[in-house]
């Protein structure tokens, strides 16, 4: 604290992200990255953006890419919004949508970084337990409310919310933005993308860091009714006006252009995550269903955090949140092949 | 506007970048880039990052390159903040430093992003007028304030203040943060980075984008008390946690491993300059003396509106701010000698 500070600033909880160690041959399987590498198709295209051409600045607008993803998920290139990875979209979405004097629901159990940007713009935030199966009811959120968001899959749970269930929860809060951050979706989920153009007050938030395995080059998006978009254009062009580099552009582009990549991967993933999850149910493993890239489990006897350093012995780092209701919970990431029997292995030694 | 909207939004003025026309063959000379590419090295640099690893999230804490800058400037790693370009960082220092219930300072023809900032965190922004030869006074800034910022050299003008001139603001304000927005500071001024160790209220902002020839990477930093920079990491890691992706972490990281080509491609564009300056004064321009990659520069008889216009209908683009003060002027980035040429040669024809 110095006397320079904004006072504001002395109050901020900021967020950790997950470690990133710095030492070769980790098992790494706590910042949800994907296994598998981006499409050759996305080095090829960044490839060819790799000259002269840095001196420029990029597009503000992103209007190439934003065409091609608003093509892909079948809406207008004004009804999407990009941003440097989709933590500076939700940050964009708190500051342009959910300052009404009223508290931002979310569930109690969720993403950590919710909170945070509540902090940052000092909005009242308000969590919703999740039932005792960790799974979240429509009904809590029938509530008086600035705003509603939500992952889906949620995080660090993995459990997923059907999509009539997030219409209810839409029908129920027609003069609010109810937004579904979907970083995990396409590990198995449906995505809401579909229900914007019937609901003015739905905002769906997606990542290319996840199934699109490109985590390093920063590049997220929201898509909804263009009254939205405008608002949080209104807030980036008042922040920053060009969050995205010519190279991330360009390799986002070309990430969208090479479905089979995108499916092969996914698909990677998915059977991989029951793979592991049978494993760690045979080893006395509590696994919540999950359809995103990790699984959030907990051993019937041993200790989360006993579990978690144990295996950090072994090479293995995996994310243990010390919190209410789910200290004795890891969140595993779910790795290669190889990876994954390393998990399993070295926790059978255990 | 939408009910759905924040209602501060409907108040923000947002920033209008220079245009970025997608026709080709254009003279491009309004937005301040660097007519010289980046350095071959960082083109290798960013190349050896192109592969698998862009999976994985980037360091968010950017320390390579934190500490490769703060090699360069003589400053210790925990004195430097990185940002995604100039902008970014400046946000965060208007959010962090400027919040103190008294009006931020700055130029009244200075970077039109200060006011939007202030728009954006509802801070009072107060303009102080340059003198009639668009100098900064350091004798005008001694009045309360809730920080000061001013551009070095100052944009649009190109006007540069010697450290002498900083010093006595420095001096004035102990107890505000005093920025100094060092954008064009390589095209033959002397940074004000000498003096943080001197100055716990100075923070100094620097951009890869103008000097470097990086605005297509988005790269920017600030150097200042150790105290500063905490205040700006509150502050980013309550809004996005990884600004900066691998590539522009590398290809920035490389930028200052060649020296020979800054220098090479700084002195190109200051003898250009000179070339420039003299070829309009020629033309009845009165030309502002720059220390910086463009000049600011009006005609004796035609109006800045009609050349810029004339301008372009020969595919030649500068740019034109209708502000007052300033409306018969014309900012004019400095290019290759080809296109200096051709603006030279365009406005002989006028």
């Amino acid at each position: 604290m110095s006397k320079f500070w904004s006072p504001l600033v002395k109050s901020l909880v900021p967020y950790v992200p997950g470690e990133q160690p710095k030492m070769a041959n980790l098992v790494k399987l706590n910042t949800n990255e994907n296994p598998f590498g981006p499409s050759p198709k996305v080095i090829e295209a960044i490839q060819s953006e790799l000259n002269d051409s840095l001196r420029l600045y990029p597009d503000p607008e992103g209007e190439s890419l934003r065409q091609t993803i608003a093509g892909y998920h079948n809406v207008k290139p004004e009804q999407v919004f990009l941003g440097n990875g989709s933590d500076e979209v939700l940050a964009h979405i708190f500051y342009a949508l959910f300052q009404h004097g009223q508290p931002v629901l979310f569930p109690d159990v969720t993403y950590s970084f919710y909170p945070v940007y509540c902090g940052l713009y000092n909005i009242e935030g308000k969590t919703v337990p999740l039932t005792d199966s960790f799974e979240i009811n429509p009904e809590d959120y029938k509530q008086p409310n600035g705003g509603i968001i939500f992952p889906n899959p949620n995080a660090p749970t993995g459990r997923y919310l059907g999509l009539e269930h997030v219409e209810a929860i839409l029908q129920a809060n027609f003069e609010r933005v109810v937004v579904v951050d979907e970083a995990y979706i396409d590990f198995g989920g449906e995505s809401s993308i579909k229900l914007v153009d019937q609901y003015p007050n739905l905002l769906v938030c997606q990542t290319l860091s996840k199934a699109r395995s490109l985590a390093g080059l920063r590049v997220g998006f929201a898509i909804g009714h263009p009254d939205l978009i405008d608002a949080l254009n209104r807030v980036k062009d008042s922040f920053n006006s060009y969050p995205l580099d010519r190279l991330a552009q360009a390799g986002a582009k070309a990430a969208y252009e090479d479905e089979a990549w995108f499916q092969k991967s996914c698909n990677g993933v998915i059977s991989e995550r029951e793979r592991v999850t049978e494993a760690l149910e045979g080893l006395s493993f509590e696994v919540l269903p999950s359809k995103a890239n990790f699984v959030f489990a907990r051993h019937k006897e041993k200790s989360g955090d006993s579990l978690s350093k144990a295996l950090r012995e072994q090479g293995i780092i995996v994310r243990h949140f010390n919190k209410p209701r789910i200290s004795e919970f890891l969140r595993i990431t779910i790795g290669t092949p190889v990876q994954n029997d390393a998990l399993i292995t070295g926790l059978k030694t255990l």
